[in-house]
């Protein structure tokens, strides 16, 4: 957005590079006067119809986005920079071959040992601390490996190969000025401080949706939040700061995806999941031992209380009271006396996830990322072709999770080769709905897509692009319903990230389980899953939770060829 | 070896580079004449006592070499060569930097697109043709795409930059003096004629294990070959040919691993596996039917003659002689009434794998060969660092499968992480032998391996590497027995490799027919699962045929941690 903004500046003559930063803060102004407004009229309440379909074409969009920009970069380490002086020793075309080379190895360098590190937390060797630590920390890590590399080139290539990123410092004029931006900001002609409205609309719009998308990730059902949501307090906030970056100068920002679900995903407690392993142990041995339900209850509460280690032991209880009631449900309705008591379903749903709610870590968050603007110097050693690697690594670690990818490749997946997918892990649509119909849907969505992404390709109007996105809500609300069964649409473009346990290992039980049960067999207590592992079995790098599904029967996996 | 004796022969006065080729025919005359005498003596007796352990640790030992070889050629990239001039424009100290950054990306680029393109077979995307045809030859396609990439460097660099393969043509004089190196045999000092009998027992003693283990894999009892084994006549004309090669100055050469056990492979008929899943259907079904042994058996029969085309049908019911006995016994057997009649275990035991057997592809094979001398003008296109990158390839390739390689990672393993290897399909040795033996012989071995590596560092006794290969024949027969208990050494130094299905997924069955059932019940005939794809998931990469253990038991099982 700030490109398009830039762009459109530079080109007229009565507003310039000069007054750029001035017009950029009249559109934050404008910007955040519309999320006020959104805030007060709490135009959250249509947050619900932010549904998958418009969040992945946008999160695809932004991935494509990040690829365009990662190969332009690429492709520029072997071009001279157009403010450069071409006649400079670096420039010479022996050394911006050499720099191109350099961008090769150091950008596909950082690309594929970052994506091997994100899978670290799975590998076999190692011990799980190393491990987490590198699952955790790789990327920054790599990006430091691949930095300190760079500084091994001969002593021979003159500096500036290869080239690093250019930034100035904070005690610097350059960055000094930001602070005089509100004083330009009256020079801007009238006419611009009125126009600056549109991009406003455009940024307004995209905050709006963004941070609702995020907000629906990082609060999801399943994280079983205590502290109420605060949305329109939320959008408030957002404009505050919207505001002040624009009157300093800077390109206002928003916790987008995907660091907000990642933020609860990393406060969730996980002991959950062993407690629930054992509570499922001490169900089924008193099933076996045809306890009746208050007692089968009884023990899997004692269970719980003696692992949490939770001194207040009543709101334990009240925070069990569901699985309570599911266990007692079953042994009163008379009707539903053929259903036994299966204790893997009832704990799996009614156990809650705990996420440690507070703000601290936030705001820790913030306070590095300012303290970061004095790292400057270090963070001018890294090569730019590093930064181009970085940008494809987001672009395609992003892609895993998104539902729209998965169906993009299932397209190409030949009908003889299908059951390979039955047989891994997917997702649930893939068995509830026909084939047919992921197939219309997908190319849909891929040809909206395709629009969308031509028209940030338009010169000028480009900054329009968010508007397809509003529109497809619009779409999603009111054509789609018609052209597709409301059961397959309700799948395809669903709350939740539901996941199927793959083919030939048909186990009814949680695959966590699985493996916890072949090590404990042999050596209990030594076996090493940490809960980070776990975690990241049960959430797509979208941050969503999975919802697995244990008990999918043949007839829905038959619909998959309906024509059968 | 041919290194070896050329750096001999360079520094050593009276014989110098012109005398090396005259030299070394003499060597391969002592080694042909060696063979002979193997062959006489029919010393392929022994062939029994070339066990998994000498194979494996040799078959390590040229994988590191290979790997050094790769390493050594890249870092080369950086240098000017010795024999060559350091005035030339390519070797100005920039271009000399390209190169090596090329290098870079050529050899690294060759390695991980030739190592994908291996798995193809198993790929989700693209039809059967299109990923077996990548599968079989992505490596040689790779070598040719990124020859092509090679010629993409911009027109300024100098010629020479990359840097391509070097090889005299077919009609350059270097290449005719090849036809006179029999008349400077004579010139060579009588010393060295018989001094030239020390490397010629090691390159005898070579061919002999290094055939032996070969013939052993491409014979493997599984493959149910009729024509008998021949190693003598074997050994002979391998000698034969060694004497050719030298009187013509060439090094000589011998079928070894992978090629041979990979022909074997590629012969093999796979319809068979079908044609037995229908055979255990056909079982199942009568058995179902509580039909009589002998009337399962001609059920079963009737299933084979169908499928099978073959227009002998007295012929296939000798080759099914063993299976009828296997049902008939069940039968009979009054003692084995308790043991009834599995399809599954007794079909798999007794159905042969056919191979066709015949001698017209390696002819074929050889032919292409020569005229592959020809092609030197294109493979003299071919830069020099996708050499190194497939020396890589090839050391890396061959891990997979040697049992040596896969202990050497479990040793990494971390106690508490083992279940995951119990989890996926893995060797036998891993359940049926404790881990303290496991660790105890590995470590042995891996010892006994830096011994000959270390080897062939030194410089001139270098030569005597093969040594320490034969040392470990006696040791293994002799020390070993003394050291482990007979059932675990005959498990770690197994004839077959024996696998295990992993955990989770502990179907009694066979995969092959898991993965086959899940489509079947969908699309029955329309899924595709072409033979190499089942023969890939079924042969090590060493070219094994894998036994496949069904009905391994818990207490085997928790063998592994013997502690408990």
């Amino acid at each position: 957005m700030y490109i398009y903004l830039y762009n459109f500046a530079k080109g007229r003559q009565d507003l310039g590079q000069h007054l750029f930063l001035a017009w950029a803060g009249w559109v934050c102004t404008w910007t955040a006067l519309l999320l006020f407004l959104l805030a007060i009229f709490n135009a959250c309440a249509i947050i619900s119809r932010f549904t998958r379909i418009a969040g992945e074409t946008f999160g695809m969009l932004i991935s494509v986005l990040f690829v365009q920009e990662a190969i332009k970069g690429l492709v520029s380490e072997f071009e001279i920079p157009k403010s450069e002086d071409p006649n400079s020793v670096k420039y010479q075309f022996q050394w911006l071959y050499t720099n191109g080379l350099l961008a090769i190895i150091f950008s596909f360098g950082l690309l594929y040992t970052s994506l091997r590190s994100r899978r670290a937390r799975s590998w076999l060797y190692g011990t799980g601390q190393i491990r987490s630590f590198i699952a955790d920390y790789g990327v920054p890590l790599m990006v430091v490996v691949w930095t300190a590399l760079s500084f091994s080139v001969p002593s021979k290539t003159p500096s500036g190969v290869p080239r690093r990123l250019i930034s100035p410092l904070l005690w610097e004029s350059e960055s000094l000025y930001h602070w005089t931006v509100i004083k330009d900001m009256g020079k801007v002609p009238p006419v611009y401080i009125l126009a600056a409205f549109i991009p406003a609309v455009m940024i307004a719009g995209l905050y709006f949706f963004d941070h609702s998308v995020a907000s629906q990730l990082a609060q999801q059902k399943e994280f079983n939040l205590k502290n109420p949501s605060a949305y329109h307090y939320d959008i408030f906030l957002l404009g505050f700061m919207t505001l002040l970056c624009g009157l300093i100068g800077l390109p206002p920002s928003n916790g987008v995806l995907p660091q907000s679900p990642m933020h609860s995903k990393a406060l969730a407690v996980l002991k959950r999941q062993f407690i629930k392993r054992k509570m499922v142990e001490s169900a089924n041995e008193s099933i076996k031992r045809k306890a009746s339900n208050s007692e089968i209850y009884d023990k899997m509460q004692n269970v719980f209380i003696e692992i949490d280690n939770s001194p207040n032991t009543t709101a334990i209880v009240k925070e069990l009271k569901d699985l309570q009631e599911a266990v007692m449900s079953v042994e009163n309705g008379g009707e539903n006396t053929n259903e036994k008591f299966d204790p893997e379903k009832h704990i799996d749903a009614c156990l809650p996830v705990r996420v440690n709610e507070q703000r601290v870590s936030n705001l820790l968050q913030s306070l590095l990322l300012a303290a970061s603007i004095c790292a400057m110097p270090l963070i001018k050693l890294i090569p730019t072709s590093v930064l181009w690697g970085y940008f494809a690594y987001m672009a395609i670690d992003s892609l895993p999770g998104n539902q729209f990818w998965e169906r993009i490749l299932l397209l190409f997946v030949l009908p003889g080769r299908r059951y390979k997918v039955l047989e891994k892990v997917h997702a649930s649509f893939v068995e509830s709905v026909p084939y047919r119909s992921i197939a219309i849907f997908t190319v849909f969505q891929i040809i909206y897509f395709l629009v969308c992404f031509g028209v940030t390709w338009i010169p000028i109007a480009g900054i329009l692009f968010p508007v397809p996105f509003f529109l497809l809500i619009a779409i999603r609300q009111h054509i789609l319903p018609k052209l597709f069964h409301p059961h397959h649409l309700r799948e395809l473009d669903a709350a939740e990230y539901e996941e199927i346990v793959g083919g030939p290992s048909r186990h009814p039980s949680f695959n966590l389980r699985d493996s916890d049960s072949v090590g404990s067999e042999n050596n209990e207590g030594e076996v090493t899953v940490c809960d980070a592992e776990i975690l990241d079995e049960m959430t797509t790098s979208r941050g969503e939770l999975k919802v697995r599904n244990h008990s999918f029967n043949e007839e829905r996996r038959t619909q998959v060829y309906p024509g059968e």
